[in-house]
């Protein structure tokens, strides 16, 4: 076994710079290649596609030492602000124990997290897009462009932190026996943006995740430290209700008007973000293997993009960083046997939670305006509090545990079909918080 | 609307072969590119994977004028030689009318499809690899190698017809929302070789399809012209029984007269070809759509690669060519309604015959062992004699009609939860010619 001396890492984004932090604080010599320019060159103005972090984002920033940087740059969302299609507002905890998920910009992340990294000795090498990689022998081979010569860049070990777009998984997609799909849903998004107030200040709730659930499409808000609020419109491209049928400014107006009337006087540059700014789709993407000749690895998204809708595509990429590091502590420099262990125990965590994410649209697109859903979410709550080991929700286990991802959609669908029983009951909305209720649920304890 | 002058067909196999004498014949300029050198100039002595043609095949190859060339080249087979493990054989007619698929070797049609080609005017370009290509303007590139400088190679519109690793088709994955996956199954394959007898006539009956079925595992042979049968061995790549377990020559020999006594003695070189012949993995990819821009489409394996269980592969991509040939014939020269109506005609049906593929590895290698799979078979056969407008087995169906794959697959269901209930009357092999089992699937008409 070669001496793994020097780590080349495809991709600087989150995922990519989080985990050079945490080999090169283990003595590796840590290349980051990224086709891109140097992030910090980039003026984000604080806002971008805005990310949840939570316990499993949480616990890989504290291990590579950088928790408290990030936290400094992050705002707390203890619960979720329903705005109704009246303009009311229905208000909702997180978690059953008071917790918080924490929005981040992603731009602003990504900015420190490679400041972060230069910080501790890893090497960025930007500008520099990656046309293919030898898997056997973990070279990457980069040039001008793809019709001119290429030049060679060796490397011990190499990840493909890339993204969902991964060039190095498209590259290992042409190996025999590899497993791989790529799944778009017909719903896309588009950011827009709620600006601060005159004294640059939050016009909705800074600590709160705003959504206006309207059926097959929905409006989020969350905050950025600067006042504003980040919007995402998620909306079906085609049919009556749709990206393609908005094509007017005065489509536009009533579109709004009827179903988001609190949210249209806040998003000031409303007509010119709509329709300019681009309408994005959304990838579900599995692979397997992970691992190519004990020298090359996918990580984050480039093994296994999820769509957004559970907040856990980040959390769940740092949570990937978490367990190489583990693994790596645990049986030092034996890199075969950490890839390896490394994918095994991944893999069917990130099926959990892709499974896990596309599901949650309709949680959060319909069920979170329902009344039975939120019926539910309080008995769930109720026997939380009275039986702490016996049930944990499922947006807890997911959000605020370290459990694995594939326990909580076992332990999730269990729930379920105890809740659908419960929630079947005559009248359960007048005896939710009986004792009656509660034995129902027990038995199955 | 531009006028369309010139085709590229990427690929000179089969598909691309037969759809340039297509074009070609409606009066259209086409190149076929491949990247490697033409097969005329190969030797493959007659041997190599073969292929059972049928009656979509057929339709296409007579439809550009071509059947009876390639007929001259082909072997009938009209039943199923099922040799049981006690060296037994059972025989088993194809078709309910008497019809035979046909044996040919892959390599021989392919060198007589491209000198068909080459006689009425297709040009093509070989040795020619293809790095990338610009599907908006249906612009191909190639060069030396993929590291060097590269050519470009305009075209009015291009196929896809490079076969399940398509280069085309990589390229249209990078599309948003195209919908893409590839799986591999745990079984692989191998090819070996029945010699023909010193009067170089074939040591088994000629005009069979020859299976040894042992349950997750089995040998087939198909005859070629010169006497010799080319024979597959499927089986999983790993386990107690698969290719990984077996690594000597004991094992192989023990292997071989436990589980096809009667076939050992025939393949005389089995020891050199098992071990010298590489182990062939199965994919089936699906993908959507199969058309981008107007000018640039999928079609063969390159748009569905399936399993080779139903013997459908080559016949459905055959398929596709007809229904492509058909429509510019009714639209003439309009190609962009001729490609879109194209993927929406063929995509249910490339689906269906992916579903038909995966599932008859068992049926190949389980259940024609059964004595109630062949009784099953005879009590249809017997409903298909008496009302023939009601029941066409769905082998038939599959294999010897021009009917929709998707619509026999919806009709093959039908048909299987009927006999699912015939074949669990008791006695049912007593009584499986009465007028009672007659009346019980006559209820369902």
């Amino acid at each position: 076994m070669n001496e793994v001396q020097k780590v080349g890492i495809v991709g600087s984004g989150l995922v990519g710079t989080v985990l050079a932090i945490g080999l090169k604080k283990m003595g590796y010599e840590v290349d980051v290649i990224d086709r891109s320019s140097d992030i910090r060159m980039i003026d984000f103005s604080g806002r971008s596609i805005n990310l949840a972090l939570s316990t499993r984002g949480w616990n890989a920033l504290d291990k590579v030492g950088i928790g408290d940087e990030v936290r400094e740059i992050s705002i707390p969302m203890n619960k979720r602000a329903i705005h109704k299609i009246d303009s009311s507002t229905v208000e909702q905890q997180y978690g059953v124990h008071g917790e918080s998920i924490c929005s981040v910009s992603r731009g602003g992340l990504n900015q420190k997290l490679v400041a972060l990294a230069e910080e501790v000795g890893v090497n960025f090498i930007f500008d520099c897009p990656i046309f293919d990689i030898d898997l056997k022998e973990a070279v990457l081979y980069t040039g001008e462009n793809e019709m001119s010569s290429w030049d060679a860049m060796p490397y011990d070990i190499v990840f493909g932190a890339d993204g969902a777009y991964s060039k190095i998984r498209a590259r290992m997609q042409r190996q025999s026996r590899f497993e791989y799909s790529q799944h778009y849903l017909n719903i896309g998004y588009k950011e827009l943006t709620i600006d601060a107030d005159e004294f640059s200040k939050h016009k909705l709730d800074s600590n709160s995740f705003h959504i206006w659930p309207r059926g097959n499409f929905m409006l989020i808000a969350l905050p950025n430290l600067d006042g504003s609020f980040t919007c995402t419109i998620f909306m079906p491209f085609e049919g009556d209700i749709s990206f393609e049928a908005i094509r007017t400014e005065v489509d536009l107006g009533v579109f709004f008007e009827t179903y988001f009337k609190d949210a249209a006087p806040l998003i000031m540059s409303l007509k010119k973000d709509f329709f300019t700014n681009p309408t994005n789709s959304l990838v579900t993407t599995t692979c397997y293997p992970w691992v190519a000749n004990d020298k090359v690895a996918l990580i984050g998204d480039a093994a296994h993009a999820v769509v957004p809708f559970y907040g856990q595509g980040l959390n769940a990429g740092l949570e990937d960083v978490s367990e190489l590091l583990d693994l790596l502590s645990k049986y030092p420099k034996d890199w075969a046997t950490c890839l390896e262990k490394y994918q095994i125990s991944r893999k069917p965590n990130a099926d959990a939670i892709a499974e896990l994410s596309d599901r949650n649209f309709i949680e959060m697109s319909t069920l979170t305006a329902d009344p039975n859903f939120l019926l539910q979410k309080k008995i769930e709550k109720r026997f939380t509090d009275l039986y702490p080991n016996y049930w944990l929700p499922l947006y807890d286990r997911v959000t605020f545990s370290s459990g694995s991802y594939a326990e909580a959609l076992k332990l999730g669908d269990f729930q379920s079909s105890i809740m659908e029983e419960i929630m079947s009951l005559d009248n359960i909305s007048e005896k939710w918080d009986s004792k009656e209720v509660e034995n129902m649920m027990l038995r199955h304890f």
